[in-house]
């Protein structure tokens, strides 16, 4: 359990196998988000059949509601919700630091209001990772202080002070909890802004605290350049340990590339679903929105590549009637297809890898995503 | 095509099949409405799962959005919907009576307001027709006159004298129509309000207009008393032919088994979609409405008599959170429910009446259901 084997390299992409409690991911992977314990508008079944492998839970969302006893009351969160492959849950740091409303920060913890009925309740390394034992999933990450895309050094450092001592004591607590049964495993989150001195030493920080069986790297993609994520993650990845990596709430498809290109394993990221529910559809050809007036009359599938129940089964004209028509069933197709792209195209990326021939693969399906081979 | 074989009888309820274009429907039936071409929430893949049939469409709704020209473009409404199993249409009389804002009635037609731009349009019997022949549903409906449950006699028997004058403009036009194939069939509707007298004069003016492949009354579960409901239709039912029998608009659970037991075979209801949106499930013991505090930590499914998704994956305690916390899922899976629960509780009728034993079976069904054995 818990065991990563790297199976094949190009450059620094790999496909790779992550051993978990609840079954085999093939990286790299796309998580699904199911924010409050599902994936918005999509059932087990669609994310079986959309090929998910592991899906990712927030801790915070399910803390505040429905608590997690009652979770717990109810089998834990792969009974809750009916999802017997891994699962990950974050640790509540980036909700508590980027949801709006009063917030208190120190060196044991944060408090901070809930989103829902604005009542004061308090985080720490140690509840956080209590919440997230009760929870259940086969990956719990480390409670973090997570500082905005555009944070100074001395901002960003005090943040990444804290984290790191936050880790300590969030293993600290896990070691305690795990030591009846080996469940759960506790990924560390290195943070550090956009200041690559910063990253450099809480990576080296992080692994001499001892060995971890992944790592995430926090704080990208958070309102910095998108060129800023890659320039950091190109000069991260030589230091970083073969343990699978998982850039934390990435991303787009052409993020996704550019992240695999630089060495990243696993991602998660809302995209999929909330722009499937605005409409928006990714496709080999990029973004399609499908309540444009040219799909009026279109027999055509949204994504003629695809194999999900949307691209098999409906017209871009049908798709169209139901999002003008403010059908429901319209948001659960684009964000089946949407989730099933990203799935696909980390498949794609992995074949490509064991082929020895990312590169190119990569150039190909930029020059068709972006319409362009540069971007 | 179009034959209907009744193949056991218990009393007035009749066990029967309806040979269609599309397939072949078990009678009693219900059929789940795709009111805008989609069962509000449902896939056609859920409909197959949950036992659907025969699914309904509006054909009001579909005139004005996306309009019967862009679905015939797209394949006509069984390929526009993906349903290749039995369709009926609507033929706009109800909406254009029901829905708010302008509407002028005269002999030739009525022209209303449209519901989505406010402009003005006009059915007539014939565009009706033409519009029904086009979506292609396997059943198309007459264009009717509907008043409210309470009319007085004069207005019911005003739009009954013009409901019967349509039928012939309508059954001309269908006529010519299929002419050359003979994929669908039009069915008149009994209009007669809550007019015993006008009801009868009604059916015997249809009956001697020509022979029907089925009949549907209208007109009623329009906010008259249930019990007027259920007289009026056991008054009817003597004088009824054998064909199949359509009761518009109902149902309730309770409704059906009254139904049934008053000789009707087929039904069609928003209930439970619409139901199941606002939480509110069907089951043997009852309504449930899944809010409720005391479903919290309910480990038990919604209806352990039930073999639907929502029934054999889920338990209460987190459909409720899903409706507590807003989530689409619980849209879907309540609905999905629902309609299985009506389609079980026909297919239970069904089996009822083959083994002639329907006036027990709607007895013990009643005081389960109704915690009492006189409703």
């Amino acid at each position: 359990m818990f065991e990563f084997k790297v199976e094949a390299e190009s450059g620094p992409a790999r496909a790779g196998t992550l051993s978990l409690p609840h079954g085999t991911v093939e990286t790299p992977v796309f998580m699904p988000v199911g924010t409050q314990g599902t994936v918005r508008a999509l059932s087990p079944a669609d994310l079986r059949a959309a090929g998910a492998t592991l899906v990712l839970a927030n801790t915070y969302h399910l803390h505040v509601r429905p608590g997690e006893q009652v979770v717990e009351k109810l089998g834990a969160l792969h009974r809750f919700m009916s999802w017997d492959r891994p699962l990950l849950t974050d640790s509540g740091g980036f909700q508590v630091f980027s949801l709006e409303g009063f917030r208190r920060v120190d060196d044991d913890g944060v408090e901070f209001q809930s989103h829902l009925d604005g009542g004061r309740r308090t985080l720490t390394p140690e509840r956080a990772t209590e919440i997230q034992w009760v929870l259940g999933a086969d990956i719990a990450m480390a409670f973090d202080h997570v500082v905005p895309g555009g944070a100074d050094q001395p901002t960003a450092r005090d943040a990444m002070e804290r984290t790191l001592r936050w880790l300590q004591r969030c293993r600290k607590r896990h070691e305690e909890l795990r030591a009846s049964h080996d469940n759960q495993s506790l990924w560390p989150i290195l943070q550090g802004g956009t200041h690559l001195e910063l990253r450099t030493e809480g990576l080296r920080r992080i692994l001499e605290l001892g060995t971890w069986t992944g790592l995430a790297i926090g704080g990208l993609s958070v309102g910095e350049p998108k060129a800023v994520m890659y320039d950091m993650l190109e000069r991260l990845e030589p230091k970083l340990p073969a343990i699978p990596r998982y850039l934390m709430g990435v991303g787009f498809p052409e993020d996704l590339v550019a992240a695999v290109e630089r060495g990243v394993d696993l991602f998660d990221c809302v995209a999929p679903t909330r722009n499937g529910r605005n409409g928006s559809a990714f496709t080999p050809d990029g973004p399609v929105n499908i309540r444009n007036a040219e799909h009026r009359e279109d027999p055509q599938p949204l994504d003629a590549t695809c194999d999900c129940e949307t691209c098999t089964t409906f017209s871009r004209g049908y798709l169209r009637h139901l999002f003008m028509a403010g059908e429901l069933l319209g948001l659960k197709l684009l964000s089946l297809h949407n989730v099933r792209y990203l799935i696909r195209l980390a498949g794609e990326m992995r074949a490509a890898i064991r082929r020895s021939a990312f590169g190119p693969w990569a150039a190909e399906w930029r020059r068709r995503y972006l319409h362009s081979g540069s971007a």
